[in-house]
């Protein structure tokens, strides 16, 4: 696999949700109510509402690129309250992916991982990034999907993939 | 990355849906109520309900699998109109998975992934891994985790995540 590979993926699915956000502003829109009632919607009480979630995936996409590049990322006081701030986060932690080199990134699958909450232990890259990283990605980049689509949002499985190379 | 890293992580996430479906089954039972009616349980009108969520979570591990090796899967025909039938689905894929060795698996990352509904076309393995299959089957593999939170089945991030590697 090319080394790389993982931040523009990251990156890529971050713009996804971006575009998610824009089109449930337009769906509130058009069904004439305020568009920012729906960063409070949740799936279920005891489960992250839409803020959260949005946080919860930039924050993934960031710590996770910063601990498998040891590029230091920028602090995110998660005081996000409306769609636009949201955005504002995600083109936040964009702007961060953006700075990191293939240099940054070699060496990532034998990096030892250490955050804070392992206490003291930590993880091989390959293992963080397989095993934890992405499926916790992932797992808030769908609930903020299934948020929006509970909610009446008009979106479908090519909104989630993006696009995607194909060859001849 | 370890070549064959990606087929156990898909087996991993399938055993900890099965043991959500463990839990959905104990929860119903507690709350009294049928645990199969969860079955076709959704989050919106247009969305898959439970049945589908668990059999496309099979069927993109298994086809993916298929895709990046080579290695003809076993057909299944969507029926399961149960947990327990469910649950069997979620077997049936496990032992498909554990029958991939490190051989099949070799050169999976330059392998040409040409399912039927790209028309001819084709995508090259690590591509289609990255941006395909690992979001397909994370989209699957959660939403079936937030259609049982949403009916209040008590599940939190660690069933989700299942067993990581860390180290002293």
């Amino acid at each position: 696999m090319d080394a790389i590979d993982f931040v523009p993926q990251y990156g890529k699915m971050l713009k996804n949700l971006d575009q998610w956000l824009v089109k449930a502003t337009e769906f509130a829109k058009t069904k004439g109510f305020e568009p920012d009632t729906l960063v409070q919607s949740r799936l279920a009480p005891d489960q992250y509402s839409l803020d959260r979630q949005v946080q919860s995936a930039c924050d993934t996409a960031k710590f996770s690129v910063s601990y498998l590049t040891g590029k230091t990322p920028p602090a995110n006081p998660d005081t996000e309250k409306t769609i636009a701030e949201l955005r504002a986060r995600i083109a936040t932690t964009l702007a961060y992916l953006e700075t990191i080199t293939a240099a940054d990134v070699a060496g990532w699958e034998t990096r030892k991982v250490a955050p804070r909450w392992l206490q003291g232990k930590w993880s091989k890259g390959e293992h963080f990034f397989m095993q934890m990283s992405l499926p916790n990605f992932y797992f808030h980049v769908t609930t903020a999907y299934s948020i929006l689509r509970h909610n009446g949002v008009t979106l479908g499985k090519m909104d989630y993939i993006g696009s995607f190379p194909i060859q001849d």
